[in-house]
């Protein structure tokens, strides 16, 4: 059913083109921005504009930034020597909210996948290969995600890279801190039991 | 955990604001609209200050507007001798869904409740009563939720106009077609019970 109100349904419309927002939860934030001051629905409009125009991709590891540079790349004390390659911003937030990783990272914006027509040019890997011609690279990182196309992709990158002499890593499997094993699939705990350690 | 950015993280607040919105959804529209076209992201902003600002109150029924009256005030072919009373704009668009209503509208944009400090003056009633001045109101419907602030407000509504000489009816209670009378609560089943018609 519809409003009869153009610009109400129009708004509608828009939030429900988001991916996992259905037609009620669409409606609901029609109303919520009905419901807002002017002032805060020109800062939601605004913000919008905004962080679409004045987001960019760093033009070194390909992460979002707002400069040339961003934040990672830009900084003096993270440790170059290291790359961290994911498929997404988001893993780069996700893995810097560990504070366990300081060096830099390079984001792939997806992953090989032949059934959707992605190849390894429809990614960002020969700006991958551009930074290791330097020497100064020694790890690369795989922490694309354990899918069958993170791991091809893993894979194909990890071929491309040994003949240059990096050393090219992949994260651990295993299974997740605080979980059950009685809920762990075959293939996490399979895995597990390959990478077990001594203690 | 934020990202750097403050434009990026600054969409994600606003989205977050939102009732029913968590953390990890935010993250994710704000991250749909980063893969907008420019005209989309544009648009988009577009539709929000747009509702806001041309989406207007009716002056008659209180329903959501972009003209002076809605469309349902503004019709000839609507009943203009019933009136069926909502808390909400999007109650009328539930009751409109079911064509079954031919009369109009008033929306009192809340219900009375006491605990929230809403009383009969915060809510659209005396915009209701002045309707039915002129005599050609014959019904009126109350269609309040059946909770206890629609109920309440349901009561003081039916008290206020018995006076005036109009038939004041409410929605019928009972089990919900196609629910199973094992779940139904004690309350609506014995609800149901009460308003037993023959068969």
């Amino acid at each position: 059913m519809a409003f009869n109100l153009a610009p109400l349904q129009n708004l509608i419309d828009q939030f429900e083109r988001m991916q996992g927002i259905g037609h009620k939860t669409a409606q609901r934030m029609a109303f919520y921005v009905l419901g807002l001051s002017e002032t805060e629905a020109r800062e939601f409009a605004q913000a919008i504009t905004d962080a679409h125009t004045k987001i960019k991709q760093c033009s070194i590891c390909c992460d979002l930034a707002d400069d040339e540079l961003c934040p990672i790349c830009k900084s003096n004390t993270r440790d170059k020597s290291v790359i961290c390659v994911v498929e997404d911003p988001r893993d780069v937030a996700a893995i810097e909210r560990t504070h366990e990783y300081n060096g830099t990272y390079h984001v792939l914006h997806g992953a090989i996948s032949p059934m959707d027509n992605i190849g390894p040019d429809q990614i960002r890997i020969k700006e991958l290969v551009a930074r290791l011609g330097d020497d100064m690279v020694e790890e690369v990182i795989m922490a694309t995600n354990p899918t069958v196309e993170g791991e091809a992709t893993a894979m194909y990158i990890s071929r491309l890279l040994k003949p240059m002499g990096i050393t090219v890593s992949r994260l651990a499997y295993g299974v997740p801190v605080g979980a059950d094993l009685e809920y762990a699939d075959e293939v996490t705990l399979s895995r597990a039991l390959e990478g077990r350690s001594l203690i």
